[in-house]
C-alpha cells in the first residue's frame, strides 16, 4: 500500500488579543497595561492533521509577528512532514540562516521562526499520536544532537557532551517516565502582582495553597520601601518553609539593582528574577559575585533572545535558575540546546509561563528536562499562571502543586474556535467597538517612569 | 508674528530593493545573495519640509521593517517638531519603552524605532538648515546627555562622565570644525570581496589607491587556506605601510575563530572583524585575551543589537574598534550613548558603511565623534563603499581617501524619485517581471554551509 506523505497545504495566521488591561492583569513596571495576545499559526495538511503553534505577546506588535510568520510560511507550504522529521535542523537553518532574513537579527525574526518550527513539531507529534514531551523523550540522543545549531555554542557544550548527558539518562528513562505520568513538574505561581492590595495577595496565596502550591512569586521594582514591606508580608503569610521569589522585570540598572537587592537578604528568597537588562551578561556576573554569600540566586531567560546569551549566563555561572521561554527563541531546536547547556552546569530549568498558552507549552519542556536531560525533579520549578485557560481545548491542569502530565497529542494548543472569533484583532467582537487609541502602537499609557 | 509650529501631517513608508544579487555584490559567507534594500520613511509636514530616514536591509525582510515603521508612525503623525526638539528622549522612550511593543525585543522593533527617531532628527536639522553633524556638534553637553537612556549603561558611563567628555572638547570645537570642513573623516574600503579573482582584487586596490585610499578590507571565513593566501596577496599588493583588515561576518564559532586567526598573525593586520556571533561578549573577551600579543585588535558592532551589548564589549576591552551602525540600534539617541562609551575607553569609532545610503549617514557620526567627542581623527577609519550612490540626490564624496564633509541639510538622504519608482518592491519595474522565487522569504540559495 502506498504511503501518502503528509504535506503542508496551507497556512493561516491569526492575530488574537485579549483586553486583559481592562483588569490590569499581568502588569509589571514596564508592561503597564498588557493585553495578552497570540500570533496563532495553523498549518493545514492533506491528512486532516493541523500543526498549531503560538507566539505570545502583550498586545501591540502581535501583527508584527504575524507579518513575519506569514512571510516565512512560503518556506513551508508544499513541504512534507517526512522531510522535516528526518532532519529538523534543515528547516531550522532555512529559517535562521536565511541569507537575507538573518539580517533582521533576533526579536521578531527569531520568534516568527520559532512559530514555524514549533508548528512542525506539533504536526510531527500528532502524526505519531504522542504528546510533544513523549516525542522528545523518545528521540535518540544522536538525533537530538543533530537538531542543534552548534556553531556558536560548542565552545561551552560540544555535541559529544550533549550526547553523553542524554545517554546517561537512558537507563532511568522508563522509570522517570512512569513516575512523571502520574505527577508532572512541580509548579509555582505569582501571587504578588503589582497593584494588588495585601488582602488580595493573601487571598491569592490561600487559594493557591489549597491547590497544593508552596512556591510563590512577587513583582518588585519601583519602590524599594514598598517592595521590602511586601516581601516581608508575603514571607510572614507563607511561613519559612515555602519558597518565595521576586521578579523585577529588568526595571533596574546595575547600581539600582544592587541597592534594592541588598535589602532583600533577610527574607530567605529563592531567586531574584530579571534584576537588570536581559542582555547584560557582565552585569549578571557582577551581581552574582556581589551576592555570592546570599541565600538567593539569580534567574533570567524569558527575554534572552538567543542561545548565545544563555550560553554566557550559564558558562559564567551568573544565573542559578534558567528560565527558558517557549516562544522567544527559535522553537524546539533552540530550547534543546539551552536545556542541555543548563544540564551541563547543573542549573535548574525553570520555564517562564503565563500569558496565553505558554504553560501549555512549557509543561512539555519541563517533562523532557526532568525525564531525559536533568533526569530528576529535585530543583526545578515550572511557572504556572491560571489566566485564560478558557481559550484552549486542553487546559493545563495542576494537582497538588504539580502539573498534570498532558496526554493530548502535540503541544495541546488547540484554541476554542469561538474564543478566536471573538478575540481576532481588529475585527473580532471584543475589538470592533473599542476606542481606536487601544489599537496597536497608539495604545499608550502615561509615562510615570522614574528611578525611585 | 505668529510662529506656526512644524507638525507631522503624514508618513509614507516605501520598500525599495535593488537586485544586487544579480552581480553577487556585497556577498559574504552568510549573506550569499544580498539584494541591497531600504525601508524608506518620509515624514511630511505642514511646512513643506520632509523628514527622511532609511533602514538598510539585504532584501527579504524589508517588508517586516516597513510594517513596523508604519505601526510606529501612529505615535508621530500629528506631533510637532518643537516637542521633539525640546527633549528627544521623550520620543525615544515612547518607542523603546512602549509598554506593549517592548516585548518585541531588539531586531526589527529597535530598527523600526530608529527609523522614526532618525527621521525626526533629519527634520530638526533641516528646520535649522544644518547638516546633521553640525546640529549634533552645536548641542550643549547637557542636552546630549539628556538624549540618552541611562538606565542600563550608567554603571559604565555616568551622565556626569559623558558631560565631562563633551565639555573637555568645547575649547577645541571651533578649530576642529574648521579643520574638518575641508577634510572629513578618513575612509577605508573593502577591496577583497568573496568571489572576486586576484586580478579583480588588484584592479580594485589600484583604483582605490588612485583615489587616495590606504586602508583596505578583505572578506574571509570559509576556507582557511584560501583566506591566508588572499591575505598574503593583498598585503603584497598594498605594501607594509597600508592598513589591512579582515572581516569574517560571524561565520566562525569560537574554536574555529581561534584556529583561523592564529594563522593571521604574520600579516600586520589592523583588525579582525566579527570573528564570532554578534552577541557573544564572553567569546570576544576570550579572543582578546588569546591574541593580546598580536598586532591586530578585534572589531564588531554592525549587528550589535543594543547599547548594552556595546557597553559590555567596551568595558571589558574585548574590542579595539567600535563599529557603530547607523540603523541597527534606535537612532541618534542610542548612537550618542555608544560613541560616548567608546570615547571613555579610548576605542576608535569606525562606523559600518555600505548598503544603500549607510555611508551618507555614518559620515555625520564620524564628524560628530571626531569634532565633539573623541575630538581627534588620529585612529578612526570610516567605512566607505561606492555602491548605489546613484540612488541619492546628495551622493557621498571622497577626496584623497577622506570623506568630503557634507553640506546638505539633515542627513542628506533624499532619494532620486525615479530610483524609488523603479525599485519599489514588489511593484516597481525592476521587480514586476521577476521570478516569484526571488520574492521575500521564498528567495533561497542552495545550502553550502559547512565548517572547513
Amino acid at each position: 500500500m502506498m504511503h501518502q506523505p503528509i504535506t503542508i497545504t496551507s497556512a493561516e495566521i491569526i492575530d488574537i488579543r485579549v483586553p486583559t488591561s481592562d483588569q490590569r492583569l499581568g502588569s509589571d513596571p514596564f508592561h503597564k497595561q498588557p493585553d495578552y495576545s497570540s500570533a496563532v499559526l495553523h498549518l493545514e495538511t492533506n491528512a486532516g492533521l493541523r500543526g498549531v503553534s503560538v507566539v505570545f505577546t502583550v498586545g501591540a506588535g502581535t501583527d508584527w509577528i504575524c507579518h513575519g510568520i506569514r512571510d516565512l510560511c512560503q518556506l513551508i507550504v508544499g513541504t512534507s512532514l517526512d522531510d522535516f522529521a528526518t532532519a529538523p535542523i534543515k528547516l531550522y537553518r532555512r529559517l535562521i540562516d536565511h541569507h537575507q532574513l538573518r539580517w533582521l537579527h533576533d526579536g521578531v525574526f527569531r520568534m516568527a521562526s520559532g512559530a514555524i518550527v514549533n508548528a512542525m513539531f506539533d504536526l510531527w507529534a500528532k502524526s505519531v499520536d504522542k504528546p510533544l514531551w513523549k516525542l522528545l523523550i523518545d528521540l535518540e540522543p544522536e538525533f537530538v544532537a543533530d537538531c542543534i545549531d552548534w556553531r556558536n555554542i560548542s565552545d561551552v557544550l560540544t555535541r559529544e557532551e550533549a550526547i553523553a548527558i542524554l545517554q546517561e539518562r537512558q537507563s532511568s528513562l522508563q522509570q522517570r517516565e512512569s513516575e512523571m505520568s502520574t505527577r508532572g513538574p512541580k509548579a509555582y505561581c505569582t501571587a504578588g502582582w503589582l497593584g494588588l492590595s495585601d488582602d488580595e495577595i493573601l487571598a491569592t496565596i490561600r487559594k493557591l495553597q489549597a491547590h497544593g502550591f508552596d512556591s510563590f512569586k512577587l513583582k518588585v521594582g519601583r519602590d524599594s520601601e514598598e517592595d521590602v514591606q511586601r516581601i516581608r508580608f508575603m514571607r510572614d503569610a507563607i511561613g519559612s518553609e515555602c519558597k518565595l521569589m521576586v521578579d523585577a522585570n529588568q526595571y533596574w540598572g546595575l547600581a539600582d539593582a544592587k541597592r534594592h537587592i541588598e535589602r532583600y537578604r533577610p527574607f530567605g528568597l529563592t531567586w531574584i528574577e530579571e534584576p537588570i537588562a536581559r542582555d547584560d551578561v557582565l552585569g549578571y556576573i557582577e551581581l552574582a559575585a556581589a551576592f555570592a554569600d546570599a541565600d538567593f540566586g539569580f534567574a533570567c531567560g524569558e527575554q534572552a533572545a538567543s542561545p548565545v546569551i544563555f550560553k554566557q549566563l550559564l558558562q559564567s555561572r551568573a544565573i542559578q535558575y534558567c528560565q527558558i521561554d517557549a516562544v522567544r527563541v527559535a522553537g524546539v531546536n533552540d530550547v534543546m540546546a539551552i536545556v542541555l547547556m543548563a544540564a551541563k552546569y547543573g542549573v535548574p530549568v525553570c520555564p517562564h509561563g503565563g500569558g496565553i498558552a505558554l504553560c501549555n507549552m512549557i509543561q512539555h519542556y519541563g517533562l523532557w528536562d526532568q525525564i531525559a536531560v536533568a533526569g530528576h525533579s529535585d530543583t526545578q520549578l515550572v511557572e504556572y499562571i491560571d489566566f485564560l485557560q478558557e481559550a484552549v481545548e486542553h487546559p493545563v491542569e495542576v494537582h497538588n502543586g504539580c502539573y498534570a502530565t498532558p496526554t493530548a497529542p502535540g503541544w495541546g494548543l488547540e484554541f476554542v474556535p469561538d474564543f478566536i472569533q471573538r478575540h481576532r484583532f481588529p475585527d473580532g467582537d471584543v475589538w470592533r467597538t473599542r476606542d481606536a487609541t487601544r489599537k496597536g502602537a497608539a495604545f499608550e499609557v502615561p509615562d510615570e517612569t522614574s528611578h525611585d
